[in-house]
């Protein structure tokens, strides 16, 4: 039997709540597959169904922003470091900023890392089919396609978006001058923009 | 050149704002597949990048809510048949009722149908295991199984989770009755709950 390392033992116990000695069994059984582990668990009867625990790692607040009568509904989730920062009105006032962001500007992704490296790619077969024949020099045109890709990300990327409020700034500068403000770093996690009749 | 469907051909000008004769060109050349067709118009210059017009083929109302501080949110559509049904306070109150079932509740699908069938079968065989050597005929043994999918389903269904005002009363019920007062179907599309920390 293969030893099992002690934090493989803990994350399981977080998970499921079972106790020490039948954690280690069942990673033991499972070959140190935590998903496998848990269902050896959940067979014998000694985790909680569909329990997550999930310990928060990290502060923060979830803002909602509910716009044009209820047709256009924005969630998101802005991280800091202390629950103290959570709490402050600068803080809060950023996290209602960046929803109404999202609820205007209708961003796709929170960072332009997160777009696919497909679309990427679509785009930039995209661009440089539309200069086609025009006889421009592939250095002139490499140039041309890296604008249009970042016209594309400030279009899709929430961090890349110029504020509704001020077209001149990034929200990333928002971002940056609000952790210059509370003395912690600020992260957006993740957010959901939902308008009516657009999921059928 | 086969024929292309008036249909498709006003699907694609819905999508890119190109106009008919262009559309109708682009899903000759692309066999009918309108994503291919929205890529060949966008490489000519006749497609807006990342438009979605969507029209909305539904009325409705996206619901917020905001629970323990900030710590959890929930948003929600949900759907009626028209404009002036989504106004009522009747529908508005359901709306942020079924937020609230979200927030405290924590489902994971709107229906039992949208549960993975891997997930459901995972869960079956688990049950199974549970009551293996307890010598039960396998008659009484499916009847168990099937008691406890329904428990399962009354976790992680919205639509069959008791409601959190009333352990005896069905969310659907609770839907049922708004349906009887409006006089109009009622659907929940989606919903999306997020609690600080859990992402990362």
């Amino acid at each position: 039997m293969a030893a099992i390392p002690a934090e493989q033992v803990k994350a399981l116990r977080d998970k499921t709540g079972a106790g020490f000695m039948e954690c280690k069994a069942a990673l033991a059984e499972a070959a140190g597959d935590i998903e496998e582990a848990t269902t050896i668990l959940r067979k014998r009867g000694l985790a909680q169904a569909a329990k997550k625990v999930g310990r928060s790692t990290q502060q923060g607040q979830i803002g909602a922003y509910i716009h044009a009568g209820g047709r256009i509904g924005v969630l998101i989730e802005v991280n800091c470091e202390s629950d103290f920062v959570a709490r402050t009105p600068d803080f809060q006032s950023l996290v209602k900023e960046l929803a109404m962001q999202v609820a205007a500007a209708d961003p796709k992704y929170v960072r332009r890392e997160d777009v696919p490296a497909e679309e990427v790619e679509r785009e930039r077969a995209i661009y440089r089919a539309q200069m086609e024949n025009q006889g421009k020099p592939a250095k002139v045109l490499d140039k041309i396609v890296d604008g249009k890709l970042n016209s594309f990300y400030e279009r899709v990327a929430l961090l890349d978006q110029p504020s509704i409020r001020d077209q001149n700034v990034k929200v990333s500068a928002l971002i940056a001058q609000a952790v210059a403000k509370v003395g912690e770093n600020i992260t957006v996690s993740r957010f959901a923009r939902f308008k009516v009749g657009e999921a059928a």
